[in-house]
């Protein structure tokens, strides 16, 4: 839904959401009451009821018997915000070999026993996908499939999925030629692919700190150095911090997530996107845009991409199905800008083509399965998980512990006290049966060694709540 | 099947099937009567009777009535084979840079077009696969797909597809321990990953001249240097030329293909498989083995890989259902030896997985749906077109072209006259609506400037047979 589509309530709704996460509105606060909300904002009545509704079943809100809504009290001793790392990181990026693949590895490791609490996930509850509906689309699609396809759709990818996929763009207000569109095994192999088509061994990939550790995996392997920006947990990447980067070392590219960063969740306003483009138009440093999250905002308004400024191919936009809709289909895509045709050749010498009866069936699915509704639903389920798991936190961590706000997603950053050592309490933690992210695993010079990320992707339960107690145990031993 | 396992008539059938390919019974002679073979062979009637019926239905004899069997007709004046490269070429191997890219894309683009003969295909007819009843696998597996599943296998693997895989190697004689299984986005990945687990840029790769032209690329992609080792169109490799290069250069790994070399269709002994093997465990070098072809030999005896003789990890064999089954699903494997915890991880790193689906719904066919039916099919048909295409070659080609004789796949390789430039051949049939793959695309240096490599995994019909002769035509204006 863009902007112009979007209704009056909606809009609505949302500034009152951004009040309640910034804290505006606290926990067990009245909000306004209908008649004032009318006046002072100058909406109707109607508009304020079906908004006031709307945050109700986004369980933001709740309805007290003649006392109007009030704000849910499932955070009532809310965790502060952390601060902003660049205040506390080194000011100048240094660049870095990196080697952080064993420790990521034994993280991901521990996640294959499924009996673990899955907070250490990269994925959310696969319960929260509509797995029969696209089983359906497959059964569908594979039948009615001509013989032909089975080679033929392996060079171009799916028509009907490079059609869909591009509509998608044109409904959120990006523009793109369709032979732009490369589909891929996942996002993962369009990062992969993007960053090969701009670097050689040796070269400087501008990053996130903290980053998303597959991107460390990668140039770890592709033998790329990074240079570390730091990320504003609400503000996204420090465009300052950037641009003096920019100015002293030969950087060939930049991989960041503008919208619902991995792993802190900040959003970049559509003003700062607009500068983080024009900065990197000015040093022609092309732009990889990893956006595997963006259907997950939380509210009505979707975060527009960098790509939506790009006006001559410097941006190549990656996204997947894999954390909305079906994870192992291994489905993605890059809009990739003046470095379409390199990518998609790169491919043909590496896994040839995603998988045609995936293609396929998520084709399908996106014209008649109801995917918009389904991302509705999806969202609402993970924006009430993170409400429970803040409340959860605040209920049982050290009151010192900071956490993030993301407005979308399914991931929480917690900064915790100095003396807490994340690598150790993913041991102990680990023992008591629950996996969680720690914090160095996200830095290519291990930073964050007081900081985990943690998952609210799957449907909160007592499983769920006694975990985080058994947590906030663990950390009051530090 | 094992040669344990072979019936006594399908070994017998074998042997007159070889010399009928070799040419010790020409086409239209009488193969021997029942009671004379029976006698000088020391078989049972019973039996020579069961191997003749067996190759009637291989198109290689036919019965007249009154008269016995005799060698068709299809080839009645055949072209030569080709001479070995080994006596032609440069006797010792030089280090290349690769940069064949350009060209193979070329080749691939004209592909595109549904309307051309597809002789220059790198895979068979689609209506060769048996898809309609791999749709129904793939639709009662998505159906009872755990939700889990398509998140857990992607790590893994579907233990299902690993443990049928598992179990096709043992009945071949190779037994190895399912954790050495990794499976890929088909071969081409797993090669690609073989590749990087074992090189870093600038290091000495040992390849085959002509080789499959995605060796080159991906060679090129990688920054690796090729040494090119010849090939002898009917026993493979050449050892003693390989043996020197492994003497005078640091090479760091080999790529090869053992049995239905592509696109010599060249096929080593099993002594000579097992001295190959012998020299790089020697030289401690590891074998990367492509091995996509394994499953589409002529008559009822497979051959062994040169992994069958691996004793100490040594050896990275890569398979696949893309020739065999389903191209467009992309799933294939590696037995990675003492390297597969490396290409796992490796792949963890740029696609994670091929697509779950995908995985199930061949896991499932394999073990209802009738493989090795399918594959007895898929030879016959493939032997049959063989036949076809070298008769069609014999009647249009001009006669002093030498064509290769495989014991397998859907390839053969024509050697014309010194005069042809198959690169201007190749532009002149497209512009006739024919593809071939012309010679220099298999090679790191430009070389094999008069031979093509023709597919004939396409069902044999009046189209055919115009092309063959519209090449003809072409050839002879050179």
């Amino acid at each position: 839904m863009t902007l112009s589509t979007m209704k009056r309530y909606e809009k609505f709704a949302d500034e009152i959401a951004e009040s309640i996460r910034n804290g505006v509105l606290a926990p067990g606060e009245r909000v306004p009451s209908v008649r004032h909300a009318s006046r002072t904002y100058g909406v109707s009545p109607s508009t304020v009821f079906q908004a006031y509704y709307l945050l109700e079943d986004r369980g933001l809100i709740q309805a007290r018997a003649r006392s109007g809504y009030f704000v849910r009290e499932h955070a009532k001793h809310p965790l502060h915000e952390p601060e902003s790392p660049v205040e506390r990181g080194p000011r100048q990026a240094q660049t870095t070999e990196v080697d952080v693949s064993e420790l990521v590895f034994s993280v991901l490791g521990s996640l294959k026993n499924p009996a673990t609490v899955p907070f250490g996930s990269a994925f959310p509850s696969p319960y929260l996908f509509p797995l029969a509906r696209l089983a359906r689309s497959m059964a569908q699609s594979v039948r009615d499939m001509p013989p032909q396809a089975v080679i033929a759709d392996m060079t171009a990818g799916n028509p009907d999925l490079r059609r869909q996929i591009a509509l998608r763009y044109m409904v959120a207000g990006v523009r793109l030629p369709m032979d732009e569109l490369v589909i891929t095994n996942g996002a993962m192999e369009a990062l992969n692919l993007c960053l090969q088509s701009v670097t050689r061994p040796g070269d400087l990939v501008a990053i996130e700190a903290p980053a998303f550790y597959a991107t460390l995996q990668v140039l770890e392997r592709l033998k790329l150095k990074a240079v570390e920006i730091p990320v504003h947990p609400r503000e996204g990447i420090d465009l300052e911090s950037l641009a003096d980067s920019l100015q002293r070392l030969p950087i060939k590219a930049c991989w960041f997530m503008s919208s619902l960063q991995n792993p802190l969740g900040a959003s970049m306003s559509e003003d700062k996107k607009r500068a983080l483009y024009e900065l990197l138009h000015g040093h022609q440093v092309p732009l990889i845009e990893d956006d595997v999250y963006a259907e997950l905002y939380y509210g009505t308004q979707p975060p527009k991409p960098v790509k939506s400024f790009d006006r001559d191919g410097l941006v190549m936009h990656c996204g997947s199905f894999s954390k909305s809709l079906a994870p192992g289909y291994r489905v993605g895509w890059v809009a990739g800008g003046r470095y379409a045709e390199q990518i998609s050749r790169l491919k043909l010498m590496t896994t040839i083509s995603p998988s045609v009866p995936a293609q396929a069936a998520i084709a399908d699915y996106l014209q008649h399965g109801g995917y918009d509704r389904h991302l509705r639903k999806l969202r609402h389920a993970l924006e009430m998980q993170q409400g429970a798991m803040l409340a959860s936190a605040a209920r049982h961590f050290p009151a010192s512990t900071r956490v993030t706000r993301p407005t979308g997603g399914y991931f929480l950053w917690f900064e915790f006290p100095e003396r807490v050592d994340s690598l150790q309490l993913f041991q102990l933690a680990l023992a008591q049966g629950i996996s969680l992210a720690p914090g160095p695993i996200f830095s290519a010079t291990r930073r964050f060694g007081n900081c985990a990320r943690l998952n609210h992707g799957h449907p909160w339960d007592a499983g769920s709540e006694r975990a985080m107690e058994t947590l906030g145990l663990i950390l009051a031993t530090f």
